[in-house]
């Protein structure tokens, strides 16, 4: 797809400096980019490179000044940066809103029940009862279990299994090799000391606007859901258990855990690598740093912590400084054990003397 | 598929109170169920729910005594819970037991060796020489290499990838978007910094019972076996690296990682995101705590460690109870620097003095 | 496949002893292998197996000494070790040769341009403009997005996701059920406590030789490319984010994660489950020990950090020394505190009574 710059100012409302004919088709940051892309310039950091870019056409807040002439088209905009997240957006929007039809070989159950303008890449497997609403799009090699439904414009990336009786409401976007649904780990201890299958069926419900990452496992509840609230969003290698809840518009990082049956709050922010145990509540806006261990629940809505097991933020970030000077620690009792010794010894020459 | 009362009494060998003729057609906790649903009541915590669920039949003990009426239809077991998971376990073999034949397109090679009652997916490839047994369900997208031998009644989920030449015994199961046999991480440094791979040319062998969860990852030898002994259990996410040995019901939860050569007990426990360097011993009925960083064998059967790195349970608690109280420790040694500095002042006077 | 000793010696431009007839067609370890398989013998921890070994060909150092005689026949080198790795390469080569053309049913969209010597697994999609070249083979069940490059001599194995416009260099190596290019995790707060995604359109290049395990994920830039450089090898189950760039002959073990931005130089080992926060730089040749938590940059070469949050290692090392100490110490302290209490009692009553 290609523009010029006269389009694009259209779009964004903006005022044309240059040549309003100059064509770009992609986009590039304003040290790298290229004849035929697009860029911007917000960041004064960046300035130089305005003067030195390629780019055939370059978004500019009108109220910047221009220290000498330019390569580019300049479009004048009231906030260069939001102008040109919002092109990439409109961009995204239309090479995706190309996908439709069914793509051969497809597997399609005869009683699945899809919308007119889906999109199933090929080699999709959609089961018995299966419901896709309309504008979503599934990418080839997913698995669509029996009796899921899937909402209004959601995008599942290829290679994604959804196991059977999960529901994704609207707009949900899931990256390629993750696994909704999958059982529970769930095993009663036997007598012999082997361990007998507890089945888990319940589903996996996942609510609108939420996003989750590559090669993310959620399984499914023992009996009830597992829910992932609405905007919520995941990022990759994500593990979240049979029986969690996760709160709405809650983000959790790259790597992280969660223990069965656990309930996060809404606004919540688990970093990377972070592990909770299960059977715990985190409060709303909780904040967890990256590869704490949460072990128990977090009380206080906007609370802190880090470490592993996590305590507090403040306290264990202290605690942490005077982890690293442990051996001057010691030395310094050390010192004082020789003195006070000493001491000792002296009190007890004097008393010896004094006899 | 729907059952009365009548037929579930029957099956459990229970008593009916009230309508026989009720139906169900699936499951729900007491708190969630709706009209159509069977459920269970055993803890007394939930007993008000008995009185306001709308579970058309509920399986309660037998000397359970009613406060007041109730809707759904009763019957009365030994021990509601376990009826209840034994229905559970029944209902799940149904559902899976209908499964049979082969779905098209399927890519089986004309040297694979199948049993007649098998069940595999669409979208599977089946390569050369491959032997799987009966009552083994192979679901759709999933890759089978050369020479994979399949016992009986395994259920591979979807999209699983099993490399050429390993073997999984009976009853074994494998969640979607696993990994096994993918070639151990050997590389030699070369004398100009580079890497050169070392072939990876065993296998993995999974015995009896074996449950894997979704998107774990289990690497083959470099020569010989990497096991998984029987009736082990291990969650999502997990790495498994070359040459490990799993031990018979040993348990490992989500995320961990077992690095090469690592030989892992009988009936040991590892938690989740526990990670072990390679080449160790661990012992029988070990336990690992959750995040522990395990970096030297554990000699001791039934020896439980936490940490990173990881120590004796119980030492490393009270290690880590002093830590949390570290800037106050630090605080005593200050305060006993200064007192002792001061009665050495004084010490000093008293000789300058006496002098 | 077989092979006579007769063969293999010419291949190893080595010395016969025995029956130069011998037969081989799998490789096994001496104190495993069996008729009809290739051994070798280097270690002296070892030499009792060779005279037990039922291994049909066993490959020795030449200058080794018989203590009596073997069954198998021997092929005498100069370094047995590395003539039996030079082995297992060749046969790992021969097998993977053999593999060419185009599995059916596939999906190869008519404006990609393949090789005329790749091989395509069946159920493999090949979005449109997609360049495959000259021995590259791609495994069933594979998904190549649109406008994907992929080099000479490439072997993706069965399950890989690779997102629109990512590019791979030559003899690259991918496992199972990795993907590549998914979004990076970027959300801009919104006033209301939501989150609005931020479109990545950028892509991830990976260089020449880089091998990448199982179930890893790498995304895409948010612009401009995340890359993997020349050599670096990853194992699986890896988290690398959006803009993250790892350096040549670079390692990363499993279930490591490195945040968004960050730099990583040449020859840096980072151990497993270790994680690295964003917008930090790694010195060339640091070393990053298994679950540390780097949380600044490394920026002196060589370098070896742990613990979490990471600091120097040896200094590190004597921290967790002493935290292994810690209840000790804080006896040490309360001894000292009573001790001192006793000395400034008896220094009072002084004080008093001297008065």
């Amino acid at each position: 797809m290609q523009f010029t710059a006269a389009q694009i100012s259209v779009l964004l409302n903006g005022k044309i400096e240059g040549n309003a004919d100059a064509m770009v088709s992609s986009f590039g940051k304003i040290e790298e980019a290229q004849l035929g892309q697009l860029t911007f310039f917000a960041n004064p950091k960046y300035e130089d490179y305005l003067y030195t870019t390629n780019a055939s056409i370059a978004i500019v807040n009108e109220g910047y000044e221009l220290r000498q002439p330019v390569k580019p088209t300049l479009i004048r905009v009231q906030d260069a940066y939001s102008a040109f997240a919002q092109l990439l957006g409109k961009y995204q929007e239309m090479a995706t809103q190309q996908l439709k039809g069914i793509q051969q070989p497809c597997f399609i159950s005869s009683s699945a029940k899809l919308a007119d303008d889906v999109y199933i890449g090929a080699f999709c497997y959609i089961g018995d009862n299966v419901k896709i609403e309309s504008g979503t799009k599934i990418f080839p090699n997913s698995f669509i279990g029996d009796n899921v439904s899937i909402g209004r414009d959601c995008i599942i990336h290829p290679g994604v299994k959804i196991y059977h009786d999960c529901e994704l409401n609207n707009q949900v976007i899931i990256h390629a090799g993750t696994v909704i649904g999958s059982d529970g780990f769930g095993f009663a201890p036997q007598a012999d000391g082997s361990f007998k299958k507890v089945p888990q069926i319940g589903n996996v419900v996942i609510e609108d606007h939420v996003e989750i990452g590559a090669n993310t496992t959620i399984d499914r509840a023992t009996m009830g859901s597992t829910c992932i609230k609405a905007g919520a969003k995941l990022d990759n290698l994500i593990q979240i258990a049979h029986n969690v809840e996760v709160g709405n518009s809650t983000v959790i990082a790259a790597q992280a855990g969660v223990s069965g049956s656990t309930k996060i709050g809404n606004n919540v922010m688990i970093g990377g690598q972070a592990g909770l145990v299960g059977h715990i509540q985190i409060a709303d806006g909780a904040k967890i740093n990256a590869q704490s261990g949460v072990s128990k629940s977090i009380k206080d809505p906007y609370g802190a912590v880090t470490g592993s097991p996590a305590g507090d933020y403040t306290s264990a970030l202290r605690s942490q400084a005077v982890f690293r000077n442990l051996p001057q620690l010691e030395k310094r009792i050390q010192e004082l054990e020789s003195i006070v010794k000493q001491l000792m010894a002296e009190r007890l020459e004097q008393v010896t003397s004094s006899k």
